[in-house]
């Protein structure tokens, strides 16, 4: 490195660290809104973020950064930069690019109507009133369709959209993997729901102390590996994650009275995602590469830890006992096969958010075709009710009796936020891949888990996965982890053994 | 307002809107450091808290500052500012002449070394080694007399550095207030020890769950008017309180296993704090002005309700059946006058944050001789342990065995704070006279104590003191609420009047 480079580099990595900043404090100020922070602060608390993310916003694309960009690009430079360097880069020359593509009284614009529209889209929802919310994703719509002009249309808009969450992943791509998915999953569930066995969850009924399921709550991240002095449980309605830095990773819980299950996974799904952002490489730390690499990968690592590890047999076949040790009135009566078949239950519910492992993925499987039909096909959003209900039919067999327990329920597409639901069920494939090649490599793995030895299981994502943070894309990580492209086999073959055996099929 | 004036000033409110959304974020980032960040998270914590610092900084010393503050003081503009904005105005260019008045690079020579200075002092502390510290704290006096060149000397060079924590107090007028109630004092502390009437405090000694203390400094909080929609109570290991904004104001208290007293008093005293920011006047929210408007009057806040009300007969003959029915094995065999003179008991101890409320003025006063004499008199920092240990023989018949349990003890001058300790006493002398006050104006007093009605007094502050916030300064507040100035007087008819009913003299 040279001395004129040398010195730029040094205040990029400046600027860099005093955006990083700026995200912490925004990412606590939000933390603590979400887990205590009295109501009467909270007006003069959303100025606060609002002052503090739009100063970040401003450095990301300031003169300054896209000076030192516009240096890092030149050829002689650029080839001085090795790679984790280069992927810095290009990191925040993508942002860059992004957030000034839109012209600012434009972006404006969006910004106020898209708060105005998720305002709008909860009365909507509370009233089954798709009509008094139609204007309101209509224009949301077409604003997204400008942009996708502005940031430059891909091999189909709707693909400009899916980059934003999970980089280079193509429509052509997702098309064929969600068609094999489909079909797959589409009888399996047919079929589940056609059989007269189904497991007994009546027992789960009961009222669990909050103390209690907290102590659980703790004993599981534990055992899971998640570090408590980079990092801590707290509570808020709806349980996350945050990483506010390598050192502190914090997840939240909500604990149900009468369902102890709401919090048990909910703890392993945030957890998996803790270990992630936990396990980072501290080479990475103060880069823009110190995070997750995608929305699908971080996904991909909460799943893994919730449904594969931790609605699996063997888990629960060592871990039955500590929770009958924590509600032995509610539990002594039951055996860990009957517990282990009451949390696999499969139904084809309305509900994203409490559907089953299996039937998740058709749900988010409809909204993706859903979306590619508005950006893609020309579906009016008038439209939208009714291809959702045929869809719903046609997978799961069950028609939404209004609105609100249908196109409406879900937050998203109010923000505007089309291009991200595909994450869930790329979490899902992502999972099942990594779980067969880490059965390879570790092929006592249900004795591991049976034991409560859980450590390698950490260490092997640490290895394969987390340690990168974003320094390769979720493709390459895909790709060095399991040998091949992402393929949606893995998760159908699981599901399959898994449920075929659960319902005797 | 003529136009020009107009968005001058709608400018100066945002820039002041920003510097407080500044200090609201380092705030919260401080708060969650003290009550439960993990610590691993606290080396890129410091760094965020470090860079908001300073951008806080930069603004309240901008060039955008300065030329408003110049537009303001025109004297065709300032006849049109209401008294209100020009207090604004007055806050805001005292804050830009101090920070501007030291050149920076001697400003941040300093903040190394005070950074430096304080970690020397707690080893030296450790291991009662004032030669080791002495260096240090020779330096921290050489700057922070250069730095009251660069500030201007007032009367006295020690003015300028009382001024910093209690605006317009003097020296002469603190000369005369303590030298008036150490005269009081001294005589009435040495009969008190000579006294063979001591309270007995054994009953004292007993564990106390945590979970109890926490409810009960809850319910106390909640009596004494603490809104807990803009507040809330967390642990830290030294309490505190902190407003984040005016509908955030939050306290901490710290839970010692064998002392019940700790936690209550704490929280009584935190709560006083935190009264006072809760209940600024909303019009002066987003200025300079919405915060208490010295420590001495804060103190006196905290010390009131810590003391006044929470240290009287009356307060424990309501509460002392709650605090039994909290922990009824500790205390059922207690009276509340027995509690009551028990937490009373006066010792002439060697640590003021251990010291009773009568001792403590006299910490307070040895300490402020000292500094006076450290700047106005030439005392040298090498000759502190002997001026210490004098005084103390002298005022209080005690004298340290090592300098770790004598002048080493506080941290306050290992970071240059020179002028604070005297807050402390001006806030008993305050909370005095205005209790004087408000005694003449609800005469019912005691009673509404006794029936557990603390509203009217809570009520009674905010109207005289609390709604103002920074809008008057200390000496503006005392004479309007009590008809004159600070009399030491108040606070020794006080002392006199309990102690001596006390220890039967």
């Amino acid at each position: 490195m040279d001395t004129q480079l040398k010195e730029r580099w040094e205040q990029f990595q400046q600027l860099i660290r005093k955006i990083t900043s700026y995200y912490e404090a925004v990412g606590l100020l939000h933390w603590d809104l979400r887990t205590g922070a009295p109501r009467k602060g909270v007006e003069a608390r959303s100025e606060t973020i609002g002052m503090l993310s739009t100063e970040a916003f401003k450095l990301q694309t300031s003169t300054e950064m896209s000076e030192l960009l516009d240096f890092f690009a030149k050829p002689e430079i650029e080839q001085q930069l090795d790679e984790k360097s280069r992927r810095m880069v290009e990191e925040c020359r993508k942002e860059y690019d992004r957030s000034k593509s839109i012209p600012a009284d434009k972006f404006k614009e969006y910004t106020v109507l898209a708060a105005h529209s998720e305002s709008k889209w909860e009365d909507a929802k509370e009233n089954s009133d798709f009509a008094g919310f139609e204007p309101f994703l209509t224009k949301i719509v077409a604003f997204k369709q400008e942009f996708i002009d502005y940031w430059g249309v891909k091999d189909t808009r709707y693909d400009t959209l899916l980059d934003m969450y999970e980089p280079d992943l193509t429509v052509e791509k997702l098309d064929e993997v969600f068609d094999r998915l489909r079909a797959r999953l589409v009888p399996l569930v047919k079929s589940i729901l056609d059989s007269p066995n189904k497991p007994d969850t009546g027992f789960l009924d009961q009222l669990y102390s909050k103390e209690q399921q907290e102590k659980f709550g703790l004993f599981i991240l534990e055992q899971m590996g998640y570090d408590f002095e980079a990092g801590r449980l707290d509570e808020s309605v709806h349980p996350f994650c945050t990483g506010l830095n390598v050192g502190d990773v914090r997840i939240t819980t909500n604990y149900l009275q009468d369902d102890v299950t709401s919090a048990v996974f909910s703890s392993l799904h945030e957890g998996g995602h803790a270990l992630y952002e936990q396990n980072i490489d501290k080479e990475l730390v103060g880069t823009p590469l110190a995070m997750g690499t995608s929305m699908g990968i971080h996904e991909s690592q909460s799943r893994l830890w919730e449904n594969m590890i931790g609605r699996s047999r063997p888990f629960w076949h060592r871990y039955f006992g500590d929770l009958q040790q924590h509600f032995p009135e509610q539990f002594s009566n039951v055996e860990a096969e009957q517990f282990y078949l009451a949390i696999n239950k499969v139904e084809n519910s309305l509900i994203r958010i409490e559907a089953d492992e299996l039937t998740y993925n058709l749900h988010i499987i409809i909204r993706y075709e859903i979306e590619k039909m508005l950006f893609n096909e020309g579906l009016s959003v008038k439209d939208l009710p009714e291809v959702w209900n045929s869809k719903y039919k046609e997978y799961l067999g069950i028609m939404p009796p209004n609105d609100g327990l249908g196109v409406l329920q879900d937050v998203h597409w109010s923000g505007g936020d089309f291009g991200y639901f595909a994450s869930y069920s790329l979490g899902n494939m992502y999972a099942a891949q990594f779980m067969h090649t880490m059965r390879k490599e570790l092929p006592e793995l249900d004795s591991l888990i049976e034991e409560g030895k859980l450590a390698p299981i950490k260490e092997w994502l640490t290895e394969k996965i987390h340690k990168y943070g974003k320094s390769e894309t979720p493709a390459e990580i895909i790709l060095r982890v399991t040998g091949e492209e992402l393929n949606p086999d893995y998760l159908a073959d699981y599901l399959e053994a898994k449920y075929k055996e659960i319902y005797k099929l």
